[in-house]
C-alpha cells in the first residue's frame, strides 16, 4: 500500500515549516557531554515532549536518575516516550531518536556559529542537523501531516526519544528492557526503526542491517603532584606524557590494525555470500575520499574500504585530556593526562571479551616502561555490535517505501557507527530491528559543518510515512 | 660596602604597600601567548612605566612591530627601556625583566583564580608572582626605598623590561643589539643583573651561571578535510592522530633520554671539576621530588639530577593542538592535528645546530610510516644556552649581597630554564652577566598555583639593594 497522494503532497507544500521546526530544534544546545550544557539538554527534551504532545501524542518524561561526569553529579535528561493510536487491527512500530549532539565549537573549524542554523545551497546547516535532530523532525512532521489532513496513521505507533546518546545513552537500556515487560510501554510493538545514520554513499538510499559496537576507553598518568616547567624539571623527573605517548603509540598500526593482541583474532573472515554483498554495493574508493575531503583512504580496493568500516574493528585516537591544547608555545610538563581512544567491535566481540584484553595488554605495556608514574585504565562508555535478517518484512517495506519515494533500491549495509539501544531493543522485544537512514555519507555527523541536504530531509519525511503505509500492507506471517 | 641600614629598615616598614604593588602587576593578565590577552599585556608595559617614571626614571617605549600568531597579525607588546643617574664616577648596571606570564586557566588546577592575587600563610599567590613579576616589583621597591630617603643610588640603572618573553622574545634581541651600539641606550653598560629564574632548593639562595637554550617545534599532520566520526570512518582512512602519536613517541625515551640521532653526541662529559660542583650544592633528590610535588625523579644519585636539569639537554612532550581535549568521550577523528614539544639545549649546542637533526629525523620516521597524510615541521621559537665566568667581580658583588642578607654563601648553579636574552646581552654588550634569583624551587613557574614567599620578595628586594653597594664597592680591575 503506497502512501497516498495527500500526505506526499501536504509534505511539499509545508516544506518551510518543516525546515523551521528543525531550526528551532537545531538552536537548542544539548551537548549530553558538557556539564554547562545540561539544561539545555533538559530543555530539548522539553521541547520535544511539547511537539508530539501538540500532535496527539500521548507522552511520559521518564526520570533516569543522576550520573557522575567529570567530577560533577548531574541529573540525566529524561527519556521521552509517546504512544498514538492503539487499534488492534494495526501493526505497532517502535520509533527510536536522540535529541542530544555531539560538542562543537567555532574554533573545531566550523564556517559558521555550530548551534546557529543555516539554510544554504541546498543544505541545512547545524550541529545536530542529521543526527539525530533532522529524523527526529521527518518523523513529526509525518504526524503534522496526518493530523492536519484529518487521516489516521496506517500503524499505530510507539516512541522512545532520549537525550544521552552521544554519551552511552546512559540509563537507557534499564527502561527499554522494563517497559518491554508485559504491561510495559513498548511490550508488544511489532518492529522497530531507527533513523539514526547514514548512506553509504551521496545517491543511494541505504537500508543497513548491522552497526559495530564500541568500548571507548581513557589511560591517565599521575606522576606530578601539579603541572612542572620544562625548564626547571625536563630531565629530572618522569613526564606523564612521555609515557602516556608510549602507551597510545603501542595501540594501533598505521593502516588501522589493532595490536592489542587476541582483538582481531576474535573476528571470522568474510564468507564467500558476504563478499558479494561488498561487490553489489554503489561504492567506490572515491566516496570514501569526498567524504572525507581528502586522499588518505587506507586502501584503493572498494571491498577493502566497506569491510574496514562495516565488518572489522577499529581504533582510533581521540586526544589526550589535561595536557597543553591551545594554540602558542607553552613549555609545560603537564602533571596530569588521560589520553582517550575507542575500539569499534563487530560480532562476535562484545566489551566484556574486549575489554579485559585491552586492559591487560596497556598493564603490560605499562609495566615494561618501568616509569615512576601511576597508570589507571578505565572504560567510559561501550556498546555491544548487532545484525539482523533483511528478509524480513519490515525490510522488506523499507524496500519499497525507498523505492516508491527515491526511485531506487536501496543498498544494504552494516554500518561502521554504534547505536548501543539498538542491540537492546533486538534482545529485549524479540522483533525485528530496521535502521532507516536520513541523510548522507558526507554530512559531517560528530564533525564539523554538519549538515542534512533539504531534500534529504523532505523526501526523507515522505520517505518515513510511506514506510509505516508499507508496514501496514505486510503480512506478518 | 654594605647596604645602609635606613634602607633595610625601609624595606621591613613597607613591606604592605611593596605587596600592594605586586598584586596590583599579578592582577593585570599580561599572557602573552594568548591572543586575546594580547591588549592586557600592553596594559602591562604602560603601567610598569607609569611606576618607573613615577620614582624618577627617565623612560621610552620602544614598538617592536607586529607579529603573527596563531593566524593573527598582533602588534608586539613595547619593550620598556628606563635609566636612572648619569654620574661617570659611578658603574652603571643593567636591569632586565619581562612583565608578561604563561597561561594560566582555573580549570588548569589552580586553588584559586590564577590572575586574584592572594596572600596565604607567608605566600603570595597568583600567575605571574615570581615568573617575573616579583623580582621587577623588587627593583621598583628598591627605586622608591632611595627616592623616598632622599637617597642617591650607589650605582646608575638602566632597564631593559619586555612583554614577549614566554613567547620567544620576539623583537627583542634586534633591539638589545641595537642600543648596545655606540649612542645606544645601553650601550656602556659595566654589567648585567637579571632576576628570572629560581634557588636550586628552598633553603639556599643561589647564583646561576649558566642556563639551556631551547627549540619548540611543531609537527602538524593533516590529510582528512575536516573532522570525522570514527564510527563512519574508524580504519578506511589515515587517522592524523595515529600518525603524530608514533612520531611524538619516537623523539624520547621513559628516562628523558633524547632519541634524535646527534643531538645528546654534541653534548661533552663534565671534567672533574665540574663534579665537585654539583657534589658541593645543597641538593638532594628529595627536594626535586618536593618540588615537583611527587616520587618521581628519573634517578636517585644527586649528581645525575642535578646534571640532568643543569647540563644535560632535555625533550619534553608539551601536547596536542587540534585533538579532543575536553573532558567525556567524543568519538573524533581529528583532521588536522600537532603535536608541540621542545629541546632544552646545552652548550655547545645551538638552535641552528639541533634544529636540522630534529627535522630530518621527524620526517624520516614520517616517511617510514608509509601514510597518506601530510606532515609539516616547524620551529615555534628558540634561543641558544649561555654559560658565563664566576670569577668576575659581578659575580663576588652578588655573592657578598647574598651573604649579608640571608647570612649564608649561594650555590652556584646553571638554570635547566632558558632566558635567550641573556646571550644576547653578554655577546651584544661584551659584560658579564649575573642572574640573581629572587624565588624557590617550588613556586610553580609555569604551572598551577604559582607563588613567592613573603620573605623571598621582602628579603629578595633588601639584596637587590644589598648588589648595587656591593657593585658600587668592587674594584672594576
Amino acid at each position: 500500500m503506497p502512501a497516498p497522494t495527500e500526505f506526499l503532497e501536504y509534505v511539499d507544500r509545508n516544506a518551510s515549516g518543516f525546515i523551521n521546526r528543525l531550526k528551532e530544534a537545531v538552536e537548542i544546545k544539548s551537548v549530553s557531554s558538557d556539564v554547562s550544557r545540561r539544561p539545555d539538554v533538559i530543555k530539548m527534551g522539553e521541547w520535544l515532549e511539547k511537539q508530539l504532545q501538540a500532535l496527539g501524542v500521548t507522552t511520559k518524561q521518564v526520570d533516569l536518575g543522576k550520573h557522575e561526569m567529570s567530577g560533577h553529579t548531574l541529573q540525566l535528561p529524561p527519556a521521552i516516550l509517546g504512544k498514538i493510536g492503539e487499534d488492534k487491527s494495526k501493526k505497532t512500530v517502535l520509533i527510536y531518536g536522540h535529541y542530544d549532539v555531539q560538542p562543537a565549537k567555532l574554533s573545531d573549524g566550523w564556517n559558521q556559529e555550530p548551534f546557529e542554523f543555516v539554510e544554504k545551497d541546498g543544505l541545512l546547516l547545524g550541529r545536530g542537523s542529521t543526527d539525530d535532530k533532522g529524523p527526529i523532525m521527518g518523523w513529526i512532521n509525518v504526524l503534522e501531516a496526518h493530523q492536519k489532513l484529518g487521516k489516521p496513521l496506517p500503524v499505530n505507533l510507539k516512541f522512545v526519544f532520549e537525550g544521552m546518546e552521544e554519551y552511552g545513552s546512559e540509563g537507557l537500556d534499564e527502561l527499554v528492557i522494563r517497559e518491554a515487560q508485559p504491561g510495559g510501554w513498548i511490550h508488544g510493538v511489532d518492529c522497530v526503526c531507527i533513523s539514526d545514520n547514514y548512506w553509504l554513499n551521496t545517491r543511494t538510499p541505504a537500508l543497513t542491517y548491522g552497526l559495530r559496537g564500541i568500548d571507548y576507553y581513557g589511560i591517565t598518568i599521575t606522576g606530578p603532584g601539579q603541572d612542572l616547567h620544562s625548564g626547571l624539571f625536563g630531565r629530572t623527573v618522569h613526564e606523564p606524557m612521555t609515557d602516556l605517548i608510549k602507551l597510545m603509540g603501542s595501540l594501533v598500526d598505521v593502516n588501522g590494525g589493532i595490536k592489542v593482541p587476541g582483538v582481531e583474532e576474535l573476528v571470522p573472515p568474510p564468507t564467500e555470500e558476504e563478499l558479494q554483498l561488498y561487490h553489489k554495493m554503489d561504492y567506490e574508493t572515491a566516496d570514501i575520499e569526498a567524504a572525507a575531503g581528502g586522499p588518505v583512504a587506507l586502501s584503493q580496493n572498494k571491498i577493502d574500504v566497506l569491510m574496514g568500516r562495516m565488518r572489522y574493528p577499529s581504533l582510533s585516537l581521540h586526544g589526550i585530556e589535561g595536557a597543553f591544547s591551545d594554540p602558542g608555545a607553552k613549555t609545560v610538563i603537564p602533571a596530569k593526562v588521560t589520553g582517550k581512544f575507542s575500539i569499534r567491535l563487530v560480532p562476535p566481540q562484545t566489551p566484556a571479551q574486549v575489554e579485559p584484553l585491552v586492559r591487560a595488554y596497556v598493564e603490560q605495556q605499562f609495566a615494561a616502561l618501568n616509569s615512576r608514574n601511576k597508570m589507571t585504565f578505565g572504560s567510559l562508555h561501550s556498546g555491544s555490535p548487532w545484525v539482523a535478517d533483511i528478509n524480513h518484512w519490515n525490510f522488506r517495506a523499507a524496500h519499497k517505501a525507498v523505492k516508491a519515494v527515491w526511485g531506487i533500491d536501496p543498498d544494504y549495509t552494516r554500518e561502521g557507527g554504534s547505536i548501543p539501544v539498538t542491540l537492546t531493543f533486538a534482545e529485549s522485544l524479540g522483533v525485528n530491528v530496521l535502521l532507516l537512514p536520513m541523510g548522507r555519507a558526507d554530512d559531517g555527523a560528530h564533525s564539523t559543518n554538519e549538515k542534512l541536504d533539504r531534500s534529504n530531509y523532505i523526501e526523507g519525511t515522505k520517505m518515513l510515512g510511506a514506510y509505516l503505509y508499507e508496514v501496514a500492507a505486510e503480512s506478518s506471517a
